[in-house]
């Protein structure tokens, strides 16, 4: 076999058998396919797309390249959530104490979290989490295993153990402009997400202005290859296609974010952030047979909130991880940016539109995010809107204030928030949180 | 300026400015764009195609990735032929001498020919030179043009001065199956023989199953690419469709298809191979100003071989770059293989067709050709077709006399051979040696 050939056949629009697309990850992770060759591989992909069969051998495949986690021995459902990313996302901080929270002798439940640092105008989850003082994302296999069976739930970073095929392939696509492919993209998140050893998975798959599928019909799209892969695969899946026009509740910002979780925590937050938490925790809870309806999950997920266990939990996890768990009840211990400016309402009307995508640049511009892999995060900037769409404006209000350290960063940051916010007649369209729910068909 | 955005842009069937066609020529000359960059932007061009602007663009900036020649102090035309390769397709060694030999006092001619190596199946000009005993083609290029100015013409291989770009992006092409692209084959050939600093170039575009391009419709395509390309280069340009369905003349291999050219040079040779090289030469001499039309030069071309002044010629350039030109007057002075073997008629009727490709395979078995670049050639191997497309055969008839060195090689090449005739009634499709002529739009 040669990868030239398989190569040849992709680009004629070929199907490629389990065998060549075995050739084809095997290669690329034992460094024997060289890089012109895969990425002459990948732009065929990409614009020749892949059928279900193969893209179910591609996932398979790519998750193989590595160590599968096997969770059988604990007595209950592994059970996570994914999303593909937004502003101000931050929902995994919540989910995973809630649903581990949930727990019972009849039903148990685990959450092992395997997430992703941010890139470009997009956060991420494990720079969220090492915003809290102390707190260890890297933890090796095994520790992540007895977090887990401790307190129901883990989160940590990609190991160098788990797809290794994905680490090198990404890294190919995103210097080949063959990042935005959805077999390619399904292919990534599953061999990723099935890897950590899970029953069933809830897919958060965002579209919107701030999102990476900007329009519906591929965010769907997308959803439906996801759904349709997990499946084929022996999982129970399921995926929600949530709304990404506007940012997720009212804090972008690594500790600043952390701060609007455990305001949910503790049952206050931003109501579309505690939606969005409850409907997930919900579909959860349905998939890992916790309960028997949405309806049911939603209560159930209220009640771990109410009753103080979901914060149990996330003070266990962080102290299991070596972090400050006074920070949940004490948020003034997470880090702050040192200075703070604010944006406001040139005209009195209402806001009809955050120019979402440009706010999680804005962050990213203030230290909050990463132009590149190898940028640090400063861990308090970001920014706070005090207004969201649809809401009445008057002339002078603050729209969102700017947390930050740095003059030099704030300038340019700033002449970008300005941009962001239109004010207009309201005639803001309605933005439902949830769009549309997509099972396996 | 980022490649990957440029790739990205191709990807998305944009069109792409001269700007940043250079960017990524000039990044491939220079290795400063990884190979990786290049590959997928060679796929992507591969499946998005190209307009006329982009590809006169890529054409011209690989044309000046290196030195371009400028012949402009030699007081005439200079006029070349290339052709897109096939088998037993030698008419270079015959064109050159034949118009070169036609200079005179008031139209003076220049022929300088840069030609390739063989690969797989088809034969290479330069490999068929150097069974010349003694033949140099590595010439510098001063060498070079005082050979041209000499005696009219001079036949050498690439120099890594002319069009370093193509070197670069062809190598990567080989290995990424992304050769059989006509805008990236028309801006290979034409940016290496532009570098030639001609004033006209005839273009032998071949067709049918011995040929890169098997459908006469892509053969017609690419010869319009280049036809059009030229002419905006404002190069004087046409090119002939030509049959390849089965080998052209009778001989294949390298000092039997010289030894074929020195028949054709003394006034003999096979009918198809003398007929294409008359065609070729006439319109050599119109483009090139030397006859008013096509009739005229044939009539030239058929003169300066009746009066022995092509092989004047052709004696003065072997004598020129080194090699034995006794061999114009003495063939058995060339490589012979030691042994001959022989593919015998099963039964009696007509020859309808020749396995034209897999001729060539043979031959390249037999050590006539390179199956990776690195094979070297042994000049005297080849075969001698005894019967011809439309032959009338009688069981046991010789139809292919096979010149061998190695009882190893032979073998498969046999088994080949024994497959490439085929023999029935006497329907064989006429098969017109030029199918079409392309001119200038």
């Amino acid at each position: 076999m040669r990868a030239s050939d398989i190569v040849r056949k992709k680009r004629d629009a070929g199907e490629l058998t389990r065998e060549e697309i075995d050739f084809i990850i095997q290669g690329a992770t034992s460094d024997t396919i060289p890089d012109y060759q895969l990425s002459a591989w990948l732009m065929a992909v990409f614009l020749r797309g892949m059928t279900s069969a193969e893209l179910a051998a591609l996932t398979d495949s790519m998750l193989h390249s590595g160590e599968v986690l096997d969770f059988s021995d604990l007595p209950g459902k592994k059970v996570d959530k994914h999303s593909t990313g937004g502003v101000g996302d931050k929902t995994s901080l919540v989910l995973a104490p809630v649903v581990a929270a949930a727990s019972d002798a009849r039903a148990r439940l685990y959450v092992p979290m395997i997430s992703g640092r941010g890139l470009g105008h997009s956060g991420g989850t494990l720079d969220k989490l090492e915003s809290i003082p102390g707190f260890n994302v890297n933890l090796s296999l095994g520790e992540f295993r007895r977090v887990l069976e401790k307190c129901g739930c883990g989160l940590i970073g990609q190991t160098p153990e788990i797809a290794p095929a994905d680490k090198k392939l990404y890294a190919l696509r995103d210097v080949t402009s063959t990042v935005e492919s959805p077999p390619l993209i399904c292919a990534s998140i599953m061999s990723k997400k099935l890897a950590e050893g899970i029953d069933a998975l809830v897919l958060d798959v965002k579209t919107g202005d701030g999102a990476f599928m900007k329009k519906q019909a591929d965010a769907e799209f997308l959803a439906t290859l996801l759904v349709e892969t997990g499946a084929q695969m022996g999982k129970k899946i399921v995926a929600l296609i949530t709304d990404m026009n506007q940012p997720l509740g009212r804090k972008v910002g690594n500790a600043l974010e952390v701060e609007e979780c455990i305001e949910v925590l503790r049952g206050g937050g931003p109501e579309d952030l505690r939606d969005l938490c409850l409907e997930l925790s919900a579909w959860m809870f349905v998939l890992a047979e916790r309960t028997k309806n949405v309806a049911d999950g939603r209560a159930l997920a209220r009640e771990m909130i109410a009753s103080g266990r979901a914060r149990d939990t996330f003070r266990e996890i962080i102290r299991l991880q070596g972090g400050d768990a006074g920070v949940v009840d004490d948020p003034s211990r997470l880090p702050h940016a040192r200075h703070q400016a604010r944006v406001h309402a040139s005209r009195s009307d209402y806001l009809v539109r955050i120019h979402c995508e440009q706010v999680g640049v804005a962050s990213m511009m203030l230290g909050g995010g990463r132009e590149k892999k190898e940028d640090a995060i400063d861990p308090g900037v970001g920014l706070v809107l005090e207004k969201k769409v649809g809401d009445p404006v008057n002339e002078g209000d603050v729209l969102c204030t700017v947390h930050y350290n740095l003059e030099s960063r704030l300038i340019p940051a700033m002449s970008l928030l300005n941009k962001c916010f239109e004010i207009g007649p309201n005639a803001a369209p309605d933005l439902p949180l949830v769009k549309k729910i997509i099972g396996p068909m």
